[in-house]
């Protein structure tokens, strides 16, 4: 088994990296930059025809893509500790949970990202393609209104899913640091979400590791 | 337990239907019309906080929402036929592929419903919003790319995630009755692609109920 990865700040990688050393799970890791198009080359395209990371490739050379899937698979295989829930309902709220995040908070950050980041920007043209920069900037006010409402939520509760760390926190840590790094924070006034924040970065799994990226912790 | 629920074409609710009828499951429905703003009101925002559909209310009052987590709880409780794969890398490949339907087909139906639509322009206005016209244009040819990966993908293929009907195809047929229901549709030359629509549409539990609608399929 081998996990084509990125290295931070790509926040899907690194949801199952981060993933792997939650379960204390050893995997080798092929390196596949995005920056060289590794990700689009003809022998990638075989692993993942849409050609996108991570990917798990089996010893039969089966391969498994889309980062929530991979932790899935992962999960059954070694099931402990449980992060995926333990019983039908908390595998259900987990599952929903991951999804809020994904759609309630990672998709705009993904638009502000895509539509308004000079980094992209150079990107997009080079395909020749457009950033729609009003669009982008909508996503801001969207993103913010999320975070409050997720601050609600964390109202009186440790992780995202309810009282014990789960996938949810690994999708939604992966969403607020990749944010950080370009420049999208979490408002000040969101204390329950900034407590959280600090209790999943205090963990050995949370290390932010940018060595290798072309983006860098905005000062 | 019941279900709140909203009539088709909504893409949500329609999916944990289908998946009630495939597994030949009854659970009382609630009618929770959107057009109403019943998903806003204060006595429905304590189910589901995000204000959406569908939700599912168990009989001591928890809720699950997102559509996939609801089916993903009842298959645990009614597992046969399973929809959601029979072993852990089925589980996998069919989590995988609902994503993957998610992020690459629904995400642009989804863009060009909210930012070119004239039934949305109205909604979004009376908001104090506005529609991002040029980008949710950009997303047609999103959606058309993404069609003819598909159609490569079904070369062969019986069902989305493989030889067996799974909760993929719900997805995916949901996401593509609504996307013809706004006047997006599968190009005519990808024929694996619409061979599938057939399939799945000739099943019992395809029917599209548009009495209730205030959209129709265009003519």
């Amino acid at each position: 088994m081998k996990l084509y990865d990125e290295s931070d700040p790509a926040p899907n990688p690194r949801r199952v990296r981060i993933f792997l050393k939650e379960k204390d799970i050893d995997i080798p890791l092929v390196h596949t930059p995005l920056s060289k198009g590794k990700h689009k080359a003809p022998e990638f395209l075989v692993k993942n025809s849409l050609g996108q990371l991570p990917v798990l490739e089996l010893d039969d050379g089966t391969c498994i893509s889309e980062s929530v899937a991979i932790c899935r698979y992962l999960e059954e295989l070694h099931p402990e500790p449980p992060l995926f829930g333990s019983s039908a309902l908390e595998r259900a709220q987990v599952d929903m949970w991951i999804r809020r995040i994904e759609f309630r908070l990672m998709q705009p950050v993904g638009q502000i990202w895509v539509n308004t980041h000079p980094f992209t920007a150079a990107v997009v043209a080079a395909r020749g393609g457009k950033q729609h920069v009003e669009f982008g900037e909508s996503n801001r006010p969207i993103f913010e209104s999320g975070c409050k409402w997720l601050n609600r939520e964390l109202e009186g509760r440790e992780f995202i899913a309810g009282p014990r760390y789960t996938m949810a926190d690994i999708v939604a840590q992966s969403t607020f640091d990749f944010a950080r790094v370009i420049g999208v924070t979490i408002p000040d006034n969101c204390t329950n979400f900034l407590a959280w924040y600090d209790r999943v970065n205090a963990r050995p799994s949370a290390a932010l590791d940018l060595s290798k990226s072309l983006l860098k912790l905005p000062t």
